[in-house]
């Protein structure tokens, strides 16, 4: 099934917006993996625990490849193990790689991430250009979606995504009216497309001119939570129907407590996440 | 050391501006290892022959993370092995991995690239500005390096990188000045920053005007080779006294030939490339 139809499913049997972004740190984990001999196998415990406590809270996960890569020999296959158990879990995935190369290095990124891995999505840099993105959408058309970087959710975001490129038009912009033209690869019954975008929740004023542009886009929406963005300034994100987005918060539902009770806290954050953005929607 | 003047170092010595791009993909190894069980072990070995039949003619090499990952659970270990086996040779190695998060997450990687896999230098993606990038330059200021891209190789790099900010300003050059801005974390002795720029073969015009606009910087040079840039069109990349830049082949060099003799066909692959570089520069 085309990966945004998949997406609307799980949003609309879950009731949330909510996805929950893995960024595991070893030196961050719960008191009780302190002095864990194996690091990766401690992450991928930590990992499973959160998805299992999470799972009714959200309608996918995020796990950024940055922090599986630095356990070490052992990170991608923790972060492949990570992957299978959200989707035993009935998860939609997403590796956050922000990956970028050009055509036949792209082939091989695609091929790890959505082969190897077995993601339902990732995340892509388009600085590139659209020959660089081509073996991505490839996936769109069956059953994978990506979200492509548009407005990041840092504040040195605007060093060059604001500059200018005419007078009407951001450089945020201009990757926008490409993923519109990109869209096509991945249009499904629902009306969204799997080529999404990546716009941070810290830009709502920014979002509002996005969403027009990008009408059929899913947005994954980062930045909630320990970023600073709050639940109503994220209605400019949404479309109409309280569609068209995911939020997603890492940090503050990963380290909501550092004692015993970190999985309970997490699906606390979690369930609070959620019910605020769906009030936030009226949804 | 810093990383520019460890350049500068190995180019003098080697009298070579090579950079033996190292993009190993299974498919493609020479037939002795067709059938191969283990094909981490296979590309390792593969790796192995190669940094030892090319050491003489370049510089340094680069390892593109996209083809190890395509590996597999081993496939970073192998990156990191080759790595090993490189610096071990005395070459300065380069991970290919053009990285781009946020500040914490950029931190995870440098952390994995510089520190677990040891690279001597990377690759970023500027896209998500300055504060994304400082997790990497902090690194510069000690004895590593970044290649930040400017204009990549490929055709599609017009797309973005091309595009007008200011009437007489690109994308491209834009990222050039942030860059000579950041090229204060790694000044060395010999008048280079560690701190340098992606410019694709492929684009002699451009680099004219880059050149111009960054002059601490080295460039790699990527689409020698297979991309189809030769050595005359690469005179603008470099400086007045023939420094200032390394020009990188990967499948030129790497599948030479796919029979026995591939480790010879490599290093004759390198080695004439060295001087037909040598050549055209006058040096």
């Amino acid at each position: 099934m085309n990966f945004a139809d998949q997406l609307v499913k799980a949003i609309e049997k879950k009731d949330s917006r909510v996805c929950v972004g893995l960024d595991p740190v070893f030196e961050k984990l719960p008191l009780e993996y302190a002095g864990a001999s194996d690091r990766a196998e401690a992450v991928f415990s930590f990992s499973k625990r959160i998805i299992d406590a999470v799972k009714g809270d959200c309608a996918c996960v995020k796990a950024n490849l940055g922090f599986y890569l630095a356990l070490g020999d052992g990170g991608f296959a923790t972060l492949r193990k990570t992957i299978a158990c959200a989707k035993g879990e009935g998860l939609l995935t997403i590796v956050d790689c922000k990956a970028n190369d050009i055509g036949n290095t792209a082939e091989a990124y695609a091929k790890s991430f959505f082969g190897f891995l077995n993601a339902d999505a990732i995340t892509i840099n388009p600085l590139l250009g659209s020959d660089s993105v081509m073996p991505f959408l490839d996936y769109c058309s069956r059953d994978r979606g990506v979200f492509v970087l548009v407005k990041t959710s840092n504040a040195s975001s605007k060093d060059f995504q604001d500059l200018k490129t005419s007078p009407r038009k951001t450089l945020s912009e201009e990757i926008a009216s490409k993923i519109v033209e990109w869209a096509e690869y991945g249009l499904g019954s629902e009306g969204y497309s799997s080529v999404g975008a990546v716009v941070g929740a810290t830009f709502p004023e920014e979002a509002k001119k996005l969403r027009r542009a990008m009408k059929k886009q899913f947005f994954l929406v980062p930045g909630y939570g320990a970023q600073g963005a709050d639940a109503k300034s994220l209605k400019s994100f949404f479309d109409d129907e309280g569609l068209g987005a995911i939020v997603s918060a890492s940090r503050s539902v990963l380290y909501a407590s550092g004692g015993k009770d970190f999985a309970e806290a997490a699906d606390k954050a979690a369930e609070k996440m959620k019910d605020e953005i769906n009030s936030a929607l009226g949804v």
